[in-house]
């Protein structure tokens, strides 16, 4: 595969983290975690966005690893909430472990992040730990949202794609611009970048909701339509919910709710919908230097458009 | 009392919090526990400290905000895993809402620390963030061993004294050493507030040993003997099971379990180690610039020896 390389350098940066003191129960769940792999999108964009300008693939492999060890964080302590017993195929932490070792995980998780993020060679170091940090509160309030959403019979469109800006897009936003940000990269082109990765992550959540749906549930990892289950509020439910005037539509089985998105035309707007988000994202790549990264990002992007889980 | 007007002014930058959007049940716990107020140690050490080096005290509130949030995320984590249903005499964020508010509570407290510590205006900031978040790690790590403790019958002292200095003492020590990087100290004597610091922390630690059993239940605002009774192992239990050959030790009443440390000279070992270290803590003031900083310190030190929670 095209990043195979660069993937194992990833790999060796995100899996060696810095401990002081040798506890079995806080470094044997994280390095689980670190373990359980996962596509590593962001590392990837965070690398590629630094060489789109004119970056040093290698400077950028500090902030790669924290941007993909704050999103391992946020996985671990989310399965908790959401009592997802498996991701990427494997039990999750509190399910292997118990809960309390893995808010204690995910607290180390976190702290590992900001460790490598500030080990970064290069770059503005204050404004990257800013944005940072910014983003994981900005994830917070994403995932309190979401959970503030499962109460909820109606929820306006726009709230949810607030929402998943929050909880998903804004740390693939993040990734493009600290690329860009330790490049050393100008503003109006870090800022090119951040809305490339604003698009995209907008883009890969709407795919999320409807990947759960359309999977194969081998390929996926997890449980097909565990987000109807657990009564999550996705594009799907809310723009269905607009149009659909039957009973609830979280006690649909999942043949039932899939009929009814297709015959209500659902799954076309909710694709064109993505579709949207797509183009301009790639729209953004086209308005930055042509180069070795830029073609690595239009790859990614592919892959992300191509990928069954 | 004395620091009345100071921690007037840093209440008011603790629990100024930026958000980004409203989520009620992200920021209503967070306000809640920042609202319980607490001694504020830790922040106090921080300004103090920096006055001591001749720092404006107000350069140092974004940092001595920091460490208190930073220090309220680990109460918040910790009580959901240590069980505890009250903290200051009111409710527990797990107990008032639910786990996952908790979590995700203080997963917001640790992002909202890292802000702060990141809006000072003054200091060497990657060195104040890598030390910050050095240790983060660390009082994860003690968490860690804390809870394993639990699930041993011995275990050594030494051990303990390294679990302790994680646990509770580092945070305290950095708190000491921030105060003296914000106001731009010489390297000796940052080093001297930190093993200021570090003692001092020692010291609390082994104290809030000795309160948990002899306090005043009102007073302490929460349950006596709760370490006893959720098989915490303390400097207590350790050095009883050293003399003692007796029944398992937390199969003791509490009225059982203070006889036998009576009896065994256990409560005149322990007042004599917590002295140790609080002397130590003494020493290192003495060897620094002679003001109202230092003075503030001591102060604060004579305090601390008094508490009775």
């Amino acid at each position: 595969m095209k990043f195979d390389s660069l993937l194992n350098e990833l790999e060796n940066e995100i899996t060696q983290i810095r401990g002081y003191y040798p506890v079995e129960t806080f470094y044997d769940p994280i390095h689980y975690v670190l373990g359980l792999k996962g596509k590593r999108i962001r590392p990837l964009l965070v690398v590629l966005s630094s060489m789109t300008l004119n970056g040093r693939k290698e400077d950028a492999f500090n902030v790669a690893a924290a941007v993909e060890l704050l999103h391992n964080f946020t996985l671990v302590h989310d399965d908790i909430m959401d009592r997802d017993d498996t991701r990427r195929g494997k039990l999750t932490v509190h399910k292997k472990w118990n809960i309390n070792t893995a808010i204690l995980a995910g607290d180390g998780l976190m702290g590992f992040a900001f460790q490598k993020l500030l080990e970064s060679p290069i770059g503005p170091i204050r404004k990257m730990a800013k944005r940072f940090t910014e983003s994981m509160i900005i994830i917070c309030e994403g995932q309190g949202l979401d959970k503030e959403f499962e109460n909820k019979q109606i929820v306006p469109l726009d709230a949810y794609l607030d929402m998943i800006y929050r909880k998903t897009a804004s740390l693939i936003e993040l990734s493009c611009e600290l690329g860009g940000l330790v490049a050393g990269g100008r503003a109006r082109q870090v800022k090119l970048l951040r809305q490339f990765g604003l698009s995209l992550g907008m883009a890969f959540q709407i795919q999320d909701d409807l990947l759960d749906i359309m999977a194969e549930e081998e390929t996926l990892g997890k449980n097909i339509g565990s987000d109807l289950l657990m009564h999550k509020q996705t594009i799907l439910t809310i723009l269905l919910s607009e149009k659909y005037k039957g009973p609830d539509i979280f006690k649909m089985e999942l043949m039932e709710f899939k009929k009814a998105l297709n015959d209500n035309g659902i799954l076309q707007s909710v694709r064109e919908i993505y579709l949207g988000h797509f183009i301009k994202a790639m729209d953004c790549l086209e308005q930055l230097p042509k180069n070795d990264g830029r073609e690595g990002l239009k790859d990614l992007c592919k892959m992300i458009k191509n990928r069954e889980k």
